[in-house]
């Protein structure tokens, strides 16, 4: 299919990406799938990197995943090796047999253990995974091996994505300096519990593995999985946070609640959020994007619930991509969610303006506000649902013909 | 928005609806919000009708849905009232003073309690229901009522359809015949538990009311509640099934399960089967009707549910409407079901092929019946999941452009 036009959503600025201490990278073009791209790349890690992840729940994991999980508990790595084309998902023995071959390549170059390997693919599913070509660039790839090519790692595990997604933040513990930097991509099969997307974050701070694994799914909770494209969950989700240990300091921590912790935390998950919004900015065909804010649920679960199926709602999607302030269809979502919520006290705003109150029409609102707001490019909705005091907030996009476009073409 | 055109799916055969003693009916051009088409109409039952209802789960329904849920328990019907343009949800007070005043109208044009008239309407949510309208035309539909105007009566209820739909069986009951005449209207909003879908079926039986409630149920349950356009739940989906017993004879049945009436349940069962196929056939935007069965499930609910999940994921549906017979998307879906699955047994055929077989692709199978299978107007899907016995089996229709045309257009 031809290069898709970036999207009208991208951020206008670049974030620059530091170095990190201890983390450096390579790129090539083996040719797993795209032609004259880079499609696979390699990061290589210090001794006594610590790692956590967080990997999808979709039940037909991919080759990778199932790689992950056997792996990450030890909570150390030396290496990661990413290829975008194909997802090696429902490829059976040959799959695992990919992954151990990937990987002991990757040991052999780095002079490691294979299980200090950690690996992800993504792309087309269910077609035989050509680890050969991997494995035939992974030499090359180690002598190439630099702290600064961020930018290029973003971009070599693009698939339909029209910008390469970074973030980078600087935090301190106890008074000490550390830089976190992250990738992702993903623009389908994105929502909630890990869609196809990627996202490999980076620190050269010192923290021990049960500490990364705290903090990654407390920042994961609050930011890739409050975000929703299609609704559709990939095979291949997969975030990792590895922390080098190589950055000014050492600092010894007492668990992930440790007060030192707080301002890492805060910058950990403001950088997860960021890359969050970028995959959703860069959802398949987005035109607008949608930040669902609800309130008053009987739960902040009950409320999380809510804003995803108003978030995953055809007819809400639509109607926002027609510049429609619907909010009946609103009503409809809420409806559906299966979730407590009070008919006659319901509220809901667009763009800040109240347009139902008490389960009806607002007589008389101001409807060019609302009308304005609905030709931007940012999309505010506002539900209470009146029975209690559980809020949640999640980001989608909307639903248009480049949507369809993109994917009656492309075989993901 | 301009008229659409009828769906490619339309059945090329109409079905010619014989009078049912005991029913009546007429259509009114009332203006509530549609111009230069009927929009209103009356249906009148002789005395001793019986009636039982299946109304939408969604938990913001409209006012006919809290009107219906108060009345149907009497089990027994003189009127119904529907009408296209506006749902008369979420309208608070004034909605639920609508129904009273159209019921107390109907009844008093019938000469009947207002408890003995029904309603229902479809259209757009949130808009104060314009009642007078409907009401100043009863007399005159009182006066028009017939029992011939089946069509007519299939044709008001429309909103984006595109076709009107109607359905007819004839069965007999200890050796007496009887007439099951069924309209529905539907095209969006459509999914499990009753989307927005109204279907109005009449039998000239003489069925107790709970006997009715008991066939209906189990006969909604296999039709209307097995398809799904896009996943969208509406808040007034109303099945209403009215028995005049106005038959030739009089029969008596000892209840839902008396062998009797094997014949009429099955009849019934087709027919509403019948008019749920026809609401998929007019999915808003379909272009291919899609029929996915599962296999091997842990029990039938699960089946079921896997089931949907492959119909209303979005990346099935644009892969099917891009003729891609890409089945990595249906595997991902049998993943974020949730369902028990077992991902190294997972077989799929696409068209009657088996293209996957024990969570691997099928190597060397023939690709070309398949390619000729997507390109089709009916597409066959069967998915066999490896852990049990369950089984179930859904419809739905493709996502194409088509749907977003109609959805970014039409306020409903």
């Amino acid at each position: 299919m031809k290069p898709l036009p970036v999207s009208p959503l991208a951020p206008t600025r670049k974030q620059t990406l530091p170095p990190i201490a201890g983390c450096r990278m390579a790129a090539r073009e083996a040719g797993v799938r795209y032609k004259g791209r880079r499609d696979v790349l390699l990061m290589a890690f210090d001794p006594g990197t610590t790692v956590a992840g967080v990997l999808t729940r979709n039940q037909m994991p991919g080759a990778p995943i199932d790689w992950c999980r056997a792996h990450l508990p030890a909570g150390t790595a030396r290496g990661l090796v990413v290829n975008a084309g194909n997802a090696n998902v429902f490829t059976g023995a040959h799959g695992a047999m990919a992954c151990a071959e990937t990987a002991k390549a990757a040991a052999a170059a780095l002079g490691c253990d294979p299980s200090e390997i950690l690996l992800a693919s993504t792309g087309v599913i269910g077609e035989p995974m050509r680890y050969e070509r991997i494995v035939e660039h992974l030499p090359a790839a180690k002598a190439e091996l630099t702290e600064d090519a961020w930018e290029t790692a973003a971009a070599t595990i693009m698939t339909t994505d029209t910008f390469a997604k970074t973030a980078s933040r600087t935090a301190n513990i106890r008074g000490v300096p550390v830089t976190i930097n992250g990738i992702a991509k993903g623009s389908g099969m994105i929502a909630p519990d890990m869609a196809t997307m990627l996202s490999f974050v980076v620190t050269d701070a010192a923290l021990p593995a049960p500490v990364l694994k705290a903090l990654l799914t407390r920042g994961v909770n609050r930011s890739f999985n409050a975000v929703t494209v299609d609704s559709d969950q990939s095979t291949s989700d997969t975030v990792l946070l590895f922390a080098t240990g190589k950055g000014e300091t050492h600092v010894t921590v007492d668990g992930p609640g440790d007060p030192a912790l707080r301002d890492f935390r805060t910058k950990l998950e403001d950088l997860l959020h960021d890359l969050a919004m970028q995959v959703v900015r860069d959802g398949e065909g987005a035109s607008k994007l949608v930040r669902i804010a609800v309130t008053g649920a009987a739960s902040e679960r009950a409320a999380k619930r809510i804003a995803m199926v108003i978030a995953d709602s055809p007819l809400v999607k639509t109607a926002i991509a027609g510049e429609d302030a619907n909010w009946g269809r609103i009503v409809m979502a809420v409806g559906k969610s299966g979730q407590k919520a009070d008919r006659d006290r319901l509220a809901i705003s667009i763009g800040g303006v109240e347009v139902a109150r008490d389960g009806v029409r607002v007589e008389g609102y101001d409807e060019a506000p609302v009308t304005a707001h609905m030709k931007g490019r940012e999309i505010d909705i506002e539900v209470d649902v009146g029975v209690g005091r559980g809020r949640a907030t999640v980001w989608t996009c909307d639903l248009t013909h480049g949507y369809i476009d993109i994917n009656a073409d492309y075989r993901s």
